[in-house]
């Protein structure tokens, strides 16, 4: 295994970028910071995933077009506004792309822009423009302003930093990222940053993000929405001295094993973070005969609104665990089941070859108790295996998303 | 257009067929009746359509070995215990359907069975067997008792008829149906059991059946959870006197037309008696080139979690419901969205061309108000439509299985 290790700090970890958040007046409440940047001190490789849904907010076709020669050297985000099915969203994304591009004395093309917010309402551009030179005034080796910057109701900022090295040379890749509500990305995630001094040709860059995506963001769920505006971005700037990796190999692997350990600790923190949450749920199986089955499983139930509220009422309810693998779509022998849940408070088995155990429910209870549970299945049908991760549904989530535009 | 009127009546609405229901010791309240029987004076043709989850109940399977030759005489359901993933399901399935033939003097092969309730639990079969013969003794006319013994979290019983002609021949069709967590049927709903006694053949009852279910229960949605127990049967008894139905035609779609109209009464009463829910959700969607891609797009909006949250909190927060149709896996115009807000209190265009438009949010806060909304898009893009029902999310839904088993 190649080896890492988690270091403090998130977006300016690596060296060579530099960060901002401030409040810019998209929120009423000035307390809230609404608009973030990150910028390299010179130009990066660059790759992005984007949501699936045939529904896109207007700043990422806009990206898209940026990213197509896989270069950039900013990324510009807001929060308040998704800038989504609303009137003159190409424009206004176009708008803000400029007036940062001209504040940084940058090219349009370089900047990776996206918003996160409510659906439907105008971005206030004028707001945005007039901030910009702000803004940039406050760039520096923070990464907490920023990470706040692109918060919605996440209740904790998300950063995460990985050190590693190739051929000796120490390279470094953080990131930031938000939740916590229509979430369940695919193929992308909500808002993730990310950048590294790795060198990195842009094309083997775009096939580790979408690698790693698919293994981490891909596999948490909060409600089974998936957004509108979903984006994971990286810059790799190319500094650490590394020889760039341009072919997969050894150091394509040692990138890509940091890479996924970084974006799983913010996938996690993602579905940790899940609106209304009380607990973290993770969900692993094994004894599959391929990754993709233990992956469709997995996700089916941390996504099932059942389990969930049953997580959240720490009830031991594995039939509904089958029920969700039932109904998952993935082709499993329904007979031979096996079923556990664990916890710091201990583990118990639930189910085996798909019949109930008894069990002791006082120990279930205790086993579900607050903070992180496990949902352990085997098939017992090969040696794949795969997690997916989710959290409770409770009534916090109905009351933050009964009235969300007030 | 075919006519047809609702009639009083549920399962014995049709000639020929009695019903009871009472408590037989599965629940511990003896208040909730938990055991039910439908039994018709001769042998029927009868069709039955199941639940598409890999992971079936017990029952499922006995019900499918006995409706191998397209003929039964009654349906034995219990309410209390799923029968589902429990040890020796399927011989207990198997002594209640032999107790109950004995007691009714016939064969175990022209008897339907079903389960609803908790998963995992072994089937008390000593306590149904011995209650065979109070529940044969208790057969009448009345549809009440019945349509109570198969409710589980249900806060109403669900009984519906129709009454229609063939060739000037009178024909009733009548059913009972229960709800109202774990629902997201696929190919087939949670329970439902109708009777008629039209003469039509065992295939084409067969697929009458299939067809309604399509458009009728695999249009709703409580939870997105696909159950493992979910079946509708129909017996179909021939004493009405109208030629028997052997082949499309004029006399099918007739018959068809008033099956549909049927269920899709009962699929809106489960829908509406959603667990927690207090508003029923119809999304129409038209304008689509078939009604596949119009089906698809509204039950994927009647399941979102967000957009169900939002008609809790009488919000109208239509960006969820752009957000939920391109996740939807349908094809469509991102371009060209109208969708509009309306129920008794008014109608409230909200959104035009997939842009934002002002409106009164006075206005949409008394049109998204307690009883009924319906979500209207239109496509603009062809003359197919389809509707699909679902419910609000709520606080009592997270109350409700936050502790389902206790």
């Amino acid at each position: 295994m190649p080896t890492f290790e988690f270091i403090l700090g998130g977006v300016t970890a690596a060296p060579g970028f530099k960060a901002a958040g401030i409040h810019c007046g998209i929120r009423r409440n000035k307390e809230k910071k609404d608009l973030a940047l990150i910028v390299a001190d010179q130009e990066c490789a660059a790759a992005a995933v984007y949501t699936t849904n045939t529904v896109k907010a207007a700043p990422l076709y806009l990206t898209m077009e940026n990213l197509k020669n896989g270069r950039a050297r900013a990324i510009l985000a807001n929060s308040g506004n998704a800038n989504a099915c609303a009137p003159g969203g190409r424009e206004a994304a176009r708008e803000c792309v400029a007036a940062t591009a001209a504040a940084l004395g940058l090219s349009p093309t370089d900047i990776i822009v996206n918003s996160t917010g409510v659906i439907g309402q105008p971005l206030p551009t004028k707001t945005i423009v007039s901030a910009i030179p702000e803004l940039v005034a406050a760039l520096s080796l923070d990464t907490q302003d920023v990470a706040e910057a692109i918060m919605t109701t996440d209740t904790f900022s998300k950063t995460a930093a990985v050190r590693f090295t190739i051929g000796g040379v120490p390279i470094t890749i953080g990131g930031i990222a938000k939740g916590s509500g229509m979430i369940h990305p695919n193929m992308a995630t909500m808002l993730a940053f990310l950048t590294t001094d790795c060198a990195i040709s842009p094309a083997l860059l775009q096939e580790a993000l979408r690698d790693s995506a698919n293994r981490t963001y891909n596999r948490i769920s909060v409600d089974g929405d998936t957004s509108t505006n979903d984006m994971t971005a990286i810059l790799a700037s190319g500094t650490a001295g590394n020889p760039e990796i341009t072919k997969k190999g050894a150091d394509y692997d040692i990138f890509l094993a940091a890479l996924n350990a970084l974006n799983l600790h913010l996938a996690k923190k993602i579905a940790q973070d899940g609106e209304g949450a009380t607990k973290l749920i993770t969900c692993t199986v094994k004894g599959t005969t391929c990754e993709e089955t233990a992956a469709t499983i997995a996700k089916s139930v941390i996504s099932s609104s059942l389990v969930k509220s049953a997580m959240f009422g720490t009830d031991a309810n594995w039939g509904r665990v089958l029920c969700a693998m039932g109904y998952s779509g993935a082709s499993f022998d329904a007979t031979k089941v096996d079923v556990a849940f664990s916890s710091n408070e201990g583990r118990v088995q639930v189910c085996k070859e798909s019949i109930g155990l008894d069990f002791n429910e006082e120990k279930a209870k205790a086993v579900l108790g607050p903070g992180e549970v496990t949902i352990e299945i085997d098939l017992s049908d090969g040696t794949a295996s795969a997690e997916a991760y989710g959290c409770d549904l409770t009534y916090d989530y109905v009351k933050i998303n009964g009235d969300y535009r007030t």
